[in-house]
């Protein structure tokens, strides 16, 4: 089982953005990870491109999974839901139902099954967007489900999920990535796709105000010239 | 988004076995199914048939969902694995890494999309496998996962997954299933998938004792020649 997992000690799942890509090179220096980055019908799937980039410039294998996700209920799936251009305090229509137990459980199936015991998500409940499934809770919840529900939970040398950003500013996350050497340019937030970020937003405002509040500017935009 | 889901009040989890068409059975009587079936790579892919048949036989709709499964960590994913021909009081090697996890949170992601507040399971923690993720306590964990992970949980008007055969044996749940009209032949349960139940892996025998004990015979095994 281990040798098919080809001695990976880690899972880090990648999105693309600012948050796990610096856990990967955060996570790289300690373990030896296997990236996923999921296509789940993303309007925004060029944040895979970013995503198989960072891995690449990181030097870590990546596997890219195909996941059937509805094509409603998310402004990040259907492209008639409009992205908001402000932030709000209510959960925004770019939420996308249950994204995060998905891709943990599917993570959780590979690394069962690779003899991995570590998952690492990037989520961060401070500067974020108010999605459920981005919060200490919910991780807490998922390790229950993995204790209870997989043999090796049951076995008590279950997998954990670990979420080591979840307590940052995103000016601190920014800190540690520049530290590490995270080549930000490649990395990928807006939620709109384009040729540029949009700048207005969630993802890009959150973004924006983290590169502002670590005191430094941000590679992708001063590389569009936007900066 | 309820429009999109066309009206469906639950979501009913479908492998082609016994148990889960029974309950498609049980759960049509009260509500507006949608039939999930899920292609993982499974070895016996004569269920999927099994599946679809149950489901046109019931009058439900059903959606196939290809899942990206590891190809490996288990004997229904593996064929270098051979499937036991006795039952253990260990986790057998048939364990598939996190399947009703994966499972449950794609049904949920799209009764969340669909607005869809029920999701039923037919798993069984009596006449079973010993798969931890068949069991009370893991339902229960994935439920809190629901309540503190989506938004339509937090809101306090979240998804729920019932299982409500966890309890029963497989005679109450084949006792059941012949009050309703289950067409038992169009089932199958075999882990091997070939032209015949082989009659000696887990499932054959936990459907043989069952239909034993229920005092009734197994119209697949009949429409076969075999009993």
């Amino acid at each position: 089982m281990a040798r098919m997992g080809k001695g990976y000690s880690a899972i880090v799942l990648l999105s693309g953005g600012l948050d796990s890509s610096t856990l990967l090179y955060y996570v790289k220096r300690q373990y030896r990870p296997l990236g996923i980055v999921f296509l789940y019908g993303q309007r925004h799937d060029r944040e895979i491109r970013s995503a198989l980039s960072i891995a690449k410039a990181a030097g870590v294998d990546v596997k890219k999974l195909r996941l059937p996700f509805p094509e409603t209920g998310s402004a990040l799936l259907d492209k008639s839901v409009s992205i908001p251009s402000r932030l709000s305090k209510k959960i925004p229509p770019t939420y996308v139902p249950a994204r995060n137990i998905v891709f943990l459980s599917l993570a959780l199936s590979f690394a069962e099954a690779y003899g991995v015991d570590k998952i690492f998500i990037g989520v961060n409940a401070i500067d974020y967007s108010g999605y459920p499934d981005c919060r200490p809770e919910f991780v807490d919840a998922f390790n229950k489900v993995i204790r209870v529900g997989t043999k090796k939970g049951v076995e008590g040398k279950g997998v954990e999920v670990l979420a080591p950003f979840i307590h940052m500013t995103k000016a601190e996350i920014i800190k540690i990535g520049l530290s590490l050497g995270v080549p930000y340019e490649l990395t990928w937030s807006c939620y709109r796709g384009e040729d540029l970020p949009c700048g207005t937003c969630d993802s890009c405002r959150l973004r924006a105000r983290g590169f502002k509040e670590a005191g430094a500017n941000d590679p992708l935009l001063s590389d569009k010239g936007l900066s």
